[in-house]
């Protein structure tokens, strides 16, 4: 079998700034340990308070990579 | 009973610039009649167009905040 | 029949910095062959990564503008 | 911050008749006790039986409002 | 044991006219078979076209009935 | 290839009346300019408020129709 | 055809005292009329409140059953 | 009352070979003991696994019927 | 109008010890300020990890209650 | 702005045989008038039944294509 | 970088008593291989039926931990 | 704790010619590192077009298998 196969891993990136820095955040954490990462999809965004305002967004990704050739 | 019991509750923010201020000012807004803000939940993105441009970004954040002891 | 009647069309704008600007590119170039854009809705947020960062944020929103009289 | 920001809550109309006198009743009386009652959402259709018939119809909707200045 | 169980069934009503009475229709033949028909939940709304009109209203509607005792 | 084929549009109709009336209107307007219009589903229902009554029902409707011969 | 097949149907069981008990009872009642059943999928769970306090719970259960060889 | 009125029945089908083969065993299954099956509709595609293969193909279908006038 | 009117609130009931508890703690809060309750339905089921053991488990429900005429 | 804009379009294809020719069907139908196809993403299986056997698989994809350059 | 990332992992526990049990296996069997455990949400809950009654309650869930700093 | 515990993996498998196959193929990768495999669950069906045709079926399933006792 020689078909490309992806596995997909569920991150949640965080950032006091913005959901696309959470989001960015999340898949460069998630480079730190895989490699061929292709693709991510987010799948939820919330966050935390403090103080009454916004102290974290956070950004729930699926991040897809390929799986290597045994 | 002296476990911690929240509520949530549905606000809509806006915003000229990002999905974001949108949140955050939802969160802003909330704040400013209820005490023990704790966490949010983005549930809807939308927004007006005007000039066939983005004229406003809208946030539908579900927010939780601690319910005081009575 | 006079009630205003829509059309909703689905549309992936994207962008190498932001889910905002992604869905403004979207907003943006439906303006170029559709009048009456009036309102968007976010119905996806994804993106493609290379070496290991996001390279493109990728939102799908449908827009919707008004079917004009016959 | 002078974005206008929405709250929106959630009312279940009943009807011996008909949903859409069920969404009507709904948003009547929501407007018993809230200002500035802009628009709804249709979350939920359901309702009770009798004797073999429809008693009645129950439409539960989000009811989205503008919050005033402080 | 002794606590009432319930059963559900899912049927499509249909109408020439309404939602309503496609809905109603529903209940109704339903009862011809089913005894303790207790409510409804409106699952799916659809319907077929001819002649550039809408010919038929489909409502899919879950009827729950209490099941009798053995 | 002559399986037949369809396609889906999108349309949002009002009606100041009813659900029904909403769904009828979005049905005879895609029939304005689209042939073969064979089927519809409902997939969302919504309305705005005036003066704390229902101004305007509105059902986006999926429209099915089949596609001709090349 | 000698494939398996099952049956699914949907069954809703209540109880005074937890939601693992209202899942027992729906299977257990749905034992009574129907042989083979074998596995559970909890849908919903509700219930309903009297004097501010949980009155019963509710557990709607999807019962998958193998279908005999005619 | 005389508009169609139909049932759904949820049946899930399985073959070694495919999710096609699954679906076609779901409903020839429902045909040995239902008249005037007219439409489905698959809601699950699932299976089983043995010894690092797809040992059984599974799709569960809803089956729509029209009742017989009684 | 007289017809019945009910409102949902989103209460977040949480309990060291399961999801029944949880859930009988929110509607016991909801209680405490709100007249009328009558049904919930449970909405989201989380909870918090500690020292490698649930710490506390979260029912988010949603309460119904019925206004009373003005 | 020069960053890639996509639009996508919903088809139902259908064939007397598989899902996978379904979909094939539904593709090569939109290649006859759109340019560009991208990707496409299965949205919904269902079909027809006669005499007790499946007639017609139909397969509903969302087809992406990349709109050109003004 | 130094704000959290968390990973999910998703984890089906069981038990022959309560979901509650099943949950708290789920935590407990995920807590002997990954540290930092931080929360959980349950998506799905489901069990097995031998003899007419509940054999095993299985709850899925999905596990959120800080990912340690490289 | 003997009660047994499952995880739950998400692999995306390809091929051009099927979803059965890309399904398959997914399963036999996930095959190749992981012990115990024991069921799946298809949660996306989509794909690549080239030259106006299918070029790859990806599907993504969820694979669960047993854990070991530690």
């Amino acid at each position: 079998m020689t078909e490309p196969v992806y596995k997909k891993i569920e991150i949640v990136g965080t950032s006091p700034n913005s959901f696309d820095e959470a989001t960015a955040n999340a898949v460069a954490k998630a480079a730190e340990t895989v490699r061929n990462l292709s693709w991510f999809e987010v799948v939820e965004l919330r966050g935390s308070i403090a103080d009454g305002k916004v102290k974290q967004y956070q950004a729930t990704v699926r991040i897809g990579f390929r799986l290597e050739e045994e």
